[in-house]
C-alpha cells in the first residue's frame, strides 16, 4: 500500500505466505517420503497454482521474486566455486556442453520432423531442448555440499557454456524465422559473450580480491561489503543481459570473482535473501504450468515423446562429452545437465509470438521444461549416492 | 524471463543495479557530508525518478520490493524488542499515540480549514497528518544501535498503538465521506486490532520460545529456523491486515515475538534479506514524489504550511504526552514520531477516490510524507547525540 500508482499489494502478504508456506510444508513431506524437498517446492506451485487449486496465477510480482531468488542461487554457486578450478575443466566442459546442445537440438528437430511438423517449428522446438537451466541441480548440490566435486565443477562450467551456445541457437533460428541471417552479427555476439565470460573467469577473482578491500576502507556506511558484493552481482548480471546472455550468466561469475574476497558474513547473508526468494522460483515452475491443454491425446502423446526425447538426449550429449571421466562422473553430468528452464519457455515464446508454433506446442514445451526440471533432483541423488558430502549450508536438505 | 504470462523482465536487473547502486552511492555522499546516509538513500529515489531524471517509475515491482523490505526491517526491530519491556512503557506510548493523532488531525484540519476548504476535505487532510510511519525512525535507531533506549521504546511502542488509532481515524472519515458512520463497527474492530497487539505482545515470546524448538526438531528441511521464522512473519503480517492494522505491525509483533528463541544465524540471514530490500523502500518514497504539480504558488505555500503543521503538530503532540520522562526523551520521542508515509497516502488517495479532494491535494501530502520522513534522521541523530550505542549492525551507519 505504499505506492501512489494504484499498485494494490495488500493481497502480497497473503501470497509470501502461501507460496513460503507451501513450499516448505510440501518440501517437508517430500523430504518424508524420501524424495528431495525441492520437489516438493515445484509441487507446490503445481498444486497452488492453475493446473488444480488455482488460488495464485504467474504474475509479474511473483516472477520478479523468482527472478532475483535464482539470481542469488547462482551467485552463492559462484561464491564456492574457484575460477582457476573451472578453467582447469573448461576443455570437458567445452565438450560436454557442445555435445549437450548439438545432440538435443537434433533430437528435438527428428521428432518434430516425424510428426510432419514444419522444418521451422521444428528448428524451435530443437532449440527449446536446448538450454539448461542449471538452478535446480546448482540448488541440489549447494545444500548437499558437493559443489566442490569434479563432476559438480563440470556441470556449472559446462552450464555456462551452454547458455553461451543457447544464445547461438536462439539468434540461428530467430534469425532464419524472420528470413534475414546475419552471420557475422551471430559470430560477434558469440565472441563477445565467450570473451566476457572467460575475462571474468580468468582475471574477476584476482582483481576484485585487490580492489574490494581497498574500495570498503574507504566508505563509511554499514555492511560495506555487502553492499559491494550486491552491486557486483547486479552489475554483471545487467552486463551479461547486454551481452545477449542469461543475468544468471553474470550473477554466477559475480559470485565467483568475489569467493576469495568476501567474510563469511556475507555468505549468510546472502544466504537469507536467497533462501527468502528460491522457493517463488521454485514454485514459481510449477504455477506455470496448466494442465488444461493436456485434453487432447495427440498433445499428451506428444508431449511424452518431447519429454523422453529431451532427457536422454541431453543425458547422451553430455554424459558423452565427458567420456574420459568414467561412468559415474558421465552419469553425474548428464543427469545434472537435464533440467530444462526460463530459455527453452523464451524460445517457444518467440516462435509463438512469431506465429511459428502453436499454443499447444507451447504447452509441452512447459511441460518438458517441469519434468525435466523435477526429474533431476531425483536423478542426482541417486548418481552422487557414492559421494560423501563436504561442508554445506547448515543441515543437509538431502540426506 | 521466467513466467510465461508476457511478464518482461529483462529490465529487472538493470531497475535493480539503478536503485541499489544509486541509492548506496548517494548514502555514502550523505554520509561524508556529515549527514545520515538514509536521506541519501531517499533522494536517490527523488534524483532517478519522475521529479528529476526520470530513469525509474515507481511500478508494481519496485512496490513489492519496497513493501516486503519494510516488513523485514521492522521484523528485525521487533527481534531486537521485548514485549514485557514494551508493556513496560505501554501507558505512556498510550498517552503519546493519542495526543499524537488528537493534536495532527486537529492542527491539519484547523490549517485546511483556515484556507476555506471544505470540512470533508479538511478531514482527509487532517487524517493523512495522523499515522507515524516507524519505518525510517526504526532503520536510524537500529543502524545506531539505539532500539534498547527509554525514548526508542516508547516510540517504538507509540508507533504500534498509533497504528491502531490511525485505522480508526482512517474509517472514522470515510465513513463520514460516504455518509454511513458505524460507530459499533467501528468499535468493534479497534477492539479486535488492540486485542490482537496485546495477546501476540504479552503471550507471543513465552508461547514460542516453547513451541519452535519443538517444531524444528520434527522438521527433516534445511535452514528450519530461518524458515519457521518466515512464516510466523508472513502469518502474522497476514493476521494484522486481516484485521486491518499495516502488515508492519504483523511484523514487527512477529520479530518481537521470536526475539528470545532465534540464533544469531537467522538474525545475519534477516539482516541481508533486509540490507538487499530496504534501499527500494527508501528509494521507493523519493520516487513517488512528483514536483511537477509545484508549479503552482497557492500550492507551494499551502505544502510549506502542511509540512510545518505535520512537523509541530506531531512533535508537540508526542511530546506531551512523554512529558515526565524528561526533556531529552520528550525530544526524541517527537522527532522520532515526526515521519509520515504509506498511511497517509492511503487515506489521501482513498480522498482523491471518493472526490473529496483534488490531485494538487494529493500532492501535498505526498510531499508532507516526504519531507516529513527527511526531516527525522537529521533531528534523530541531534535528539540521540548523548546516547552511546549500543551492540549495533556491524558498523555505524549515523556517527
Amino acid at each position: 500500500m505504499l505506492f501512489a500508482d494504484g499498485a494494490d499489494l495488500a493481497h502480497l502478504p497473503f501470497e509470501l505466505l502461501l507460496i513460503f508456506g507451501a513450499a516448505k510444508i510440501l518440501a517437508e513431506i517430500c523430504e518424508r517420503l524420501g524424495q528431495p524437498g525441492i520437489i516438493g517446492e515445484i509441487l507446490a506451485g503445481v498444486i497452488i497454482g492453475p493446473s488444480l487449486l488455482n488460488w495464485v496465477q504467474p504474475d509479474p510480482i511473483l516472477a520478479a521474486l523468482a527472478q532475483i531468488g535464482v539470481m542469488f542461487l547462482l551467485f552463492r554457486v559462484g561464491l564456492e566455486a574457484r575460477g582457476s578450478e573451472l578453467l582447469r575443466v573448461g576443455g570437458t566442459a567445452l565438450l560436454v556442453a557442445i555435445l549437450g546442445v548439438a545432440i538435443p537440438f537434433g533430437v528435438g528437430c527428428a521428432v518434430m520432423a516425424s510428426v510432419r511438423a514444419s522444418w521451422i517449428e521444428s528448428f524451435f522446438i530443437g532449440a527449446s531442448l536446448v538450454a539448461t537451466s542449471v538452478g535446480v541441480t546448482a540448488r541440489v548440490l549447494a545444500t548437499r555440499g558437493l559443489v566442490q566435486e569434479r563432476a559438480s565443477q563440470v556441470i556449472v562450467a559446462a552450464a555456462v557454456i551452454d547458455d553461451v551456445l543457447g544464445l547461438l541457437v536462439l539468434a540461428f533460428v530467430s534469425s532464419v524465422a524472420e528470413h534475414r541471417l546475419n552471420v557475422p552479427r551471430l559470430v560477434g555476439s558469440t565472441v563477445l559473450a565467450a570473451g566476457f565470460t572467460v575475462v571474468i573467469a580468468k582475471f574477476g577473482t584476482r582483481t576484485l580480491r585487490h580492489v574490494v578491500p581497498r574500495v570498503e576502507q574507504q566508505l563509511r556506511t554499514g555492511e560495506t561489503q555487502f553492499n559491494i558484493a550486491l552491486i557486483v552481482l547486479f552489475g554483471l548480471s545487467v552486463l551479461a543481459l547486454w551481452i545477449g546472455i542469461a543475468a544468471i550468466v553474470g550473477a554466477f561469475l559475480a559470485g565467483m570473482a568475489l569467493s576469495e574476497t568476501v567474510k563469511p558474513r556475507v555468505h549468510d547473508m546472502a544466504q537469507g535473501a536467497t533462501e527468502l526468494l528460491v522457493p517463488f522460483f521454485l514454485a514459481g515452475i510449477g504455477l506455470n504450468l496448466d494442465m488444461a491443454v493436456f485434453r487432447d491425446r495427440g498433445t499428451i502423446l506428444l508431449s511424452i515423446v518431447v519429454v523422453i526425447a529431451a532427457v536422454l538426449s541431453k543425458l547422451a550429449g553430455c554424459g558423452l562429452g565427458a567420456w574420459h571421466l568414467g561412468w559415474k562422473d558421465m552419469m553425474r553430468i548428464g543427469v545434472g545437465m537435464v533440467p530444462r528452464g526460463e530459455v527453452g519457455m523464451v524460445v517457444a515464446q518467440l516462435g509463438l509470438s512469431l506465429g511459428v508454433i502453436n499454443s499447444a506446442v507451447y504447452a509441452i514445451v512447459v511441460f518438458m521444461t517441469v519434468v525435466t526440471t523435477m526429474a533431476a533432483p531425483p536423478m542426482l541423488k541417486y548418481a552422487y549416492r557414492d559421494c560423501r558430502p563436504g561442508l554445506p549450508e547448515e543441515k543437509y536438505t538431502l540426506s
